[in-house]
């Protein structure tokens, strides 16, 4: 239940694909879909750049990906804590295995993914954290849009 | 907790969006957004058509209506049960109230959303029961991927 050196690998490109959403002006948050060291996709929030309330990183990420006929052995990557649409499409996809940024800034799914049998990890990534920081304070309107709070 | 007209005017437009899937050889279920008489989207299962494993009915619709400040008021209208990826978007986005044409064929988050205080109306409707009992028995393989079973 430990990161690895590809896990690591992994998670900065999310972050690099948050990175690149913030410098777009949406929200920050990234995400990539791996089989052991192959890259299948990689994807970023797509709220303010498509205008898109669905396409959250995981959702950009996994739609990227395409057609698959089954995500065993699969890790999804996101630089932020899945929200309960994510959380519902992994345990939906049969997605066994998840390694989240930071839940920090956001969080709160971890305990319904692990009792529906996905393994979690939870790396507290100080970049992830930094760059959700910065993005919620800068932005706290978009940002309460995305997670549809008032 | 009862359907009243609009809802049987809503949830047939659910049927007919389903219905236009199946004749494009997609997965036929269809989804209608509205607020009160207001319709604010409809859509449909793109996973077909667009090869988009994320584009289920509900999510289709979701995306169709943009970016939202606000749920508050609003139905989602589904023409078969939802997922645990609809589900948990459903709860995700503070969606209130969902109609559901069957869970006959497919179900079993119901309990979920009610959990979560969703209004839930079943119509346990005829024709969206014949419709996806005829798709599951001709494309087994297709309903098999979209709902992530072996």
């Amino acid at each position: 239940m430990m990161m690895n050196e590809t896990d690591t690998k992994f998670l900065r490109l999310a972050y690099e694909e948050a990175l690149g959403g913030y410098n777009e002006g949406g929200c920050p948050i990234g995400s990539v879909l791996a089989q052991g060291d192959t890259l299948i996709a990689q994807g970023r929030n797509q709220r303010v750049q498509q205008g898109d309330p669905i396409a959250h990183g995981e959702m950009d990420c996994l739609r990227k990906a395409g057609r698959q006929k089954s995500y065993k052995g699969m890790t999804l990557y996101t630089s932020l804590s899945p929200c309960m649409m994510c959380s519902g499409t992994i345990i939906q996809f049969g997605i066994p295995r998840v390694v989240i940024g930071e839940n920090v800034t956001f969080g709160g799914n971890e305990d319904l993914l692990r009792e529906r049998g996905v393994e979690v990890i939870l790396a507290q990534d100080p970049d992830c954290i930094a760059l959700m920081t910065k993005f919620i304070e800068e932005k706290p309107e978009l940002w309460n849009e995305d997670i549809a709070e008032e």
